[in-house]
């Protein structure tokens, strides 16, 4: 297996991004005086992310900061939250740009990067990549987007475009991520695959999926998995 | 002056291309015991290289790394080289990978990257930008290219998708380089100038151009610009 360059999911396998929201949301609530159950809030604003992707996948292509915008605008009614200005919601929407990293992440790309090229391959827009490497000490090499190719994963025009821009058969790709379906779509394509479950993304308290054993390598973290490939 | 991302040229702003190639050049002459003015090739390279870009506005699409290859068949019959493989051939394309950044584009980077975005904005195909920054150590924040455009600078379409990627009013995206046609191209978008004059770019003994005054800021060094940006 010779492995040229490694491309991320990022929500969910880089980033905790329910811990991440449900901080932000205390902040706000705590300052605008809400009461709110951030963990149930957190899980409808990402609740509502695959159906507006497959909504825009019908339509005019809009990026995932417009998504999560359209979403947020609904379950703050939802959540009967009031008072908040324009800037104040446009802040908090752009808490997915600053999503804290799994603690391996940091550390485990670092080691990966010694020997390949580490991407994003990531439903996120490139400004929100961007912004969150910076705020978040990710060392990517590049940072690709769903954006790019106007296509959201699971589409193949997301997994062949990277191989395409990277300049790799696509048996030379490999796709890291914490969800089986990423995978499948990545495998389908002709990519290597490591799966990298992420047991509290959901939460302490989620029924885990069964672990699927169909990949190329499974690793209990990003740490575990540059030894894996021999960083 | 609100500048929130700054976005470079690369060959001849970044790196020092001619020195790279006629290095490049010499070890393989001394490899293949070949007897070429390197420096004289160098320059025929990159000669061909905005005709190529031309001739490809035309036709269907073709990045540079195809471009330079096409240019590099036509030249070694020029210059009379024989007896390369193809592999050895392929290697030589790719010098453009490989080529040395001036001495203070690192340090410069790495200042300039604490306060804004610092990311490419270059003709060069995304790989052959990812394999120069890992090669030479470029901090960049994101690696923008022509190739994700369909176009080549100075189309509008290149500066205007920078902005729009990197979700940024154009007036608050700086672009750096060492060509006043490129940072006028950018000025029509309503971008932010900032130019850094390589005066060896073409050798030490090239007929310079005088210096342009047109543009928000001049700076001797990105060490410079670095110091004029507050950072």
């Amino acid at each position: 297996m010779t492995i040229r360059a490694l491309v991320f999911d990022v929500f969910g396998t880089v980033v905790d991004w329910r811990s991440s929201i449900i901080r932000e949301g205390e902040l706000l609530g705590r300052a605008k005086n809400l009461k709110v159950d951030w963990a149930a809030f957190a899980d409808a604003w990402r609740a509502g992310y695959r159906p507006a992707m497959d909504r825009t996948a019908k339509g005019t292509w809009q990026n995932i900061d417009t998504l999560h915008r359209s979403i947020l605008d609904d379950i703050l009614k939802k959540f009967s939250i009031q008072g908040l200005s324009e800037a104040e919601i446009a802040h908090f929407n752009l808490a997915w740009h600053r999503l804290i990293p799994w603690p391996d992440s940091v550390p485990g790309l670092n080691r990966l990067k010694t020997r390949y090229i580490v991407s994003t391959l990531s439903n996120g827009n490139i400004s929100l990549l961007v912004d969150m490497a910076k705020n978040a000490g990710l060392p990517w090499d590049c940072v690709l987007s769903a954006e790019l190719f106007g296509h959201y994963k699971p589409d193949p025009e997301v997994y062949e475009g990277a191989a395409r821009l990277l300049d790799v058969a696509p048996g030379e790709l490999m796709m890291v991520a914490a969800h089986p379906s990423d995978l499948k779509a990545a495998q389908r394509c002709g990519l290597k695959t490591a799966y990298v479950p992420r047991p509290m993304e959901h939460g302490p308290e989620a029924t885990l999926a069964p672990r699927d054993g169909s990949f190329d390598i499974t690793a209990g973290d990003f740490v575990a998995l540059a030894g894996q490939l021999g960083c």
